[in-house]
C-alpha cells in the first residue's frame, strides 16, 4: 500500500477510502462473518470487489480470516482491534448521512445515534 | 449520484467514498480556498481528479464556488454547512490514522486530538 503523505487522514484513506471497504466493516459490526453474508448485502457488491476488499482488509490488519470448519475447510472473517477502532468513523458517517442525505434510515444498533 | 441503499453509511460513501474528496475538504478546513492551493497539497493530486472532485463537491452541496475577483473573473471555494458537518468524520479518520498507521503526524489544528 503506497502511503501518499504523513497526514493521518490521507494515510487512513489510503486504506479505507473507497465505496466498499467500510460497508464490509459495517456488516462485520452487524455480526456478519461469512462471504455469502457479505455478498447478500443490500448494496449488491460485485463478487470480484468483495473478494478483493476482504483480502485487503486482512492484508491491512483490519480483519482476520478464521477457520471454523475443518472438513471441508471453511473460513469466516472477524474484526481485529484495528478494525474495531473504525467504529467511531462509521458512526460519524451514519450521523452525517442521516442528517444530510434524503431518504436514509435512522442508523440501527450498534450505530444508533 | 446513484444511491446504493437507504443505509446512511452507504449513502455517505456514495458522495465521499474515495481517496481524494476528503483531502480537499481537509484543506478547506485548513483555510485553503483556491484551485492552486489544493493542487499544491503534499499528496500531489492529479489535476484532472482535482477538477472533477471540486465540481462534485459543489454539485453535492458540500462546497460552493464564490467569485472573489471580477476582472479577470476568479473563483474560490468555501465549505457549506453540509461540508462543515464533515469535521467529525475527518477528526475520527485522523485519530484512527495516527493511532494505527506508522509514521503519521500528530494531527495539527483544527484536527488536534
Amino acid at each position: 500500500m503506497r502511503k501518499r503523505s504523513s497526514c493521518p487522514i490521507a494515510s487512513a484513506l489510503d486504506i479505507i477510502g473507497d465505496k466498499w471497504t467500510l460497508l464490509i466493516v459495517r456488516d462485520l459490526f452487524f455480526g456478519k462473518r461469512r462471504y455469502s453474508e457479505f455478498a447478500n448485502a443490500m448494496e449488491s457488491i460485485p463478487t470480484n470487489l468483495l473478494s478483493d476488499r476482504l483480502k485487503r482488509l486482512c492484508e491491512n490488519g483490519l480483519a482476520k480470516k478464521v477457520k471454523y470448519m475443518a472438513h471441508p475447510v471453511r473460513y469466516q472473517y472477524e474484526l481485529t482491534e484495528k478494525g474495531e477502532d473504525l467504529f467511531r468513523i462509521l458512526q460519524e458517517l451514519a450521523i452525517w448521512g442521516h442528517k444530510h442525505i434524503k431518504d436514509t434510515l435512522n442508523p440501527p444498533q450498534p450505530f444508533e445515534i
